[in-house]
């Protein structure tokens, strides 16, 4: 079991892609609430806001000002949403957040043409104009995703050869930019992957990109998410995006019950206990997913928060 | 990955250690209605009753009307909880039930003696009493289980080397007993393991025990369960006890969020999407599902029923 990594990376997407499904609208006061509980427990990276259309997502018509109000604590990148030119020069405009560029192409067609009105060939000459974008801000371009890379609940099973060509076609747009990709990210966008299906894509993956790090979104819609990124663990990725509490969902995803993201306190658990560290405080994240669940006001499907932590025990014991 | 099994056994516990738990109690014809939707669904052995003292478990003082009521499917074991031998006698007398012993002891001689009131001397002294019982009553003894396998609330962690001389204790009596045991049984009684622990542990027992097979029961007391069941099919284990819904939990384990047992569509789900064979409906299942958490009227945590099956999905898609 020597490649589990020795240290993971956690990227917290609660607040701005959790916080978004949710039917009611969570007052500034308290996103701004849940952010500074979430980089308190020792998070280092924290999605913030999303600087997109209000009428499409009504979330977040306060992004600047949730921003203007996080406690900003040294160390903690604060990253947002944005999707064209006027949203990235909103975020870069708040002085506040890390401001990174990515290059992000869907795996399905059915859903680009579902979802977005919009042909493989139009997704990446809309790529094309985010990167100019980028490059005319200034922006470094680092990261590299698949999104719906394991399945789609339009287009099906997403096959192994058809996520490769998605990803050439990502490195395609890179090159021809001259831009060098740190990362490849791979989204479970809508909750498909298995273990096996983690295990061997990630193989093929390192085979044939040697010099990237791998980064991994995963979607709680099947109840696999924790199996997933254990088995990515193993495979040595050390970089996962998570949502407090299971926050989250993909309101796009077409299924009622369109579960969380990968649990963040359930997450650091498995990690802890397996001796990889977060410098995440476990007990302060568990506070924080705690905060979370009375902010939107319905129970949350992490597991951690209610079974409670192992060294809490531990401790309890060993002061008898 | 050719150690993954190609067809797992399952042993539904959900309606006996499931609704145990529940604090109101289930009616005999929904009880009913449940084991008889799970045995429809295609699960092969199902634990349908507790033959034990009414006035310490409730729920179930109608353990002989269930049985009597159960809609006998062939091919089905129906199997039932036994303590002592008037509760064994009475599962014999049902005249419909699978019935055949074992031996368990607990690797935590704190949990023991906190929630037993017993030693471990005593508790062997009692498992002695047991098999003498069973067979007197010309009873099977084939399986040798420890709970308490990987960790316990009052105790903490159980080191590999304490769960190999609990299980080395089980095989003394089974011996002195003069008792082949077939199949070794490791229960996370309160939620402790890890995959890590549960590839390593059953590493260590494979080397010792090379003729037995192995049998699992996950409690998903800190989300860790699915995992652990992935861990567990990466080694080849063949055999998990499930609960359907997630029902269930230790109503011994001293915490507040007692959270169930490994779900049993989701492992299906996990087992079928992995190639591996269970010889269950999963649409089927997933009704059943919905039936149980009608009949506790209370959310149950497993994840695909609400997140829907990939089959159906993939059905739909090329029903175009």
């Amino acid at each position: 079991m020597s490649d589990f990594p020795k240290r993971v990376s956690i990227n917290e997407d609660g607040p701005r892609e959790g916080l978004q499904i949710e039917p009611n609208y969570v007052p500034t006061a308290e996103k701004i609430a849940l952010i500074d509980a979430l980089s308190l427990a020792g998070l280092k990276e924290i999605q913030t806001a999303a600087f997109v259309n209000p009428r499409k997502v009504p979330q977040w018509t306060d992004s600047e000002d949730v921003v203007a109000g996080i406690n900003i604590r040294p160390g903690v990148r604060y990253t947002a949403l944005y999707l064209n030119a006027r949203g990235l020069n909103r975020a870069i405009a708040t002085g506040r957040l890390f401001v990174e560029g990515g290059i992000s192409l869907s795996a399905s067609a059915t859903f680009l043409a579902r979802n977005m009105d919009m042909t493989p060939d139009r997704q990446r000459e809309t790529r094309r104009e985010m990167i100019a974008i980028f490059k005319t801000a200034g922006v470094p371009i680092t990261k590299g995703s698949v999104n719906a890379a394991f399945g789609c609940n339009f287009e099906g099973d997403i096959s192994l050869s058809r996520l490769l060509a998605t990803l050439a076609d990502v490195f395609a747009l890179a090159e021809e930019a001259e831009v060098v990709l740190e990362t490849i990210g791979l989204s479970d966008t809508m909750g498909w992957a298995t273990p096996q299906q983690i295990t061997r894509t990630i193989g093929a993956i390192r085979e044939r990109y040697p010099d990237q790090s791998l980064s991994l979104h995963l979607h709680d819609t099947r109840g696999m998410a924790i199996a997933n990124a254990q088995a990515a663990l193993a495979m040595g990725v050390a970089d996962f995006d998570t949502s407090v509490g299971g926050l989250g969902g993909c309101p796009f995803a077409a299924h009622k019950g369109a579960a969380g993201n990968l649990c963040t306190e359930d997450f650091v658990f498995l990690c802890h206990e397996s001796g990889i560290e977060t410098d995440i405080d476990l007990e302060a994240l568990i506070e924080a997913s705690n905060l979370a669940e009375r902010i939107v006001g319905h129970p949350l499907p992490g597991s951690v928060r209610s079974g409670g932590t192992l060294q809490k025990i531990r401790s309890r014991i060993a002061a008898v």
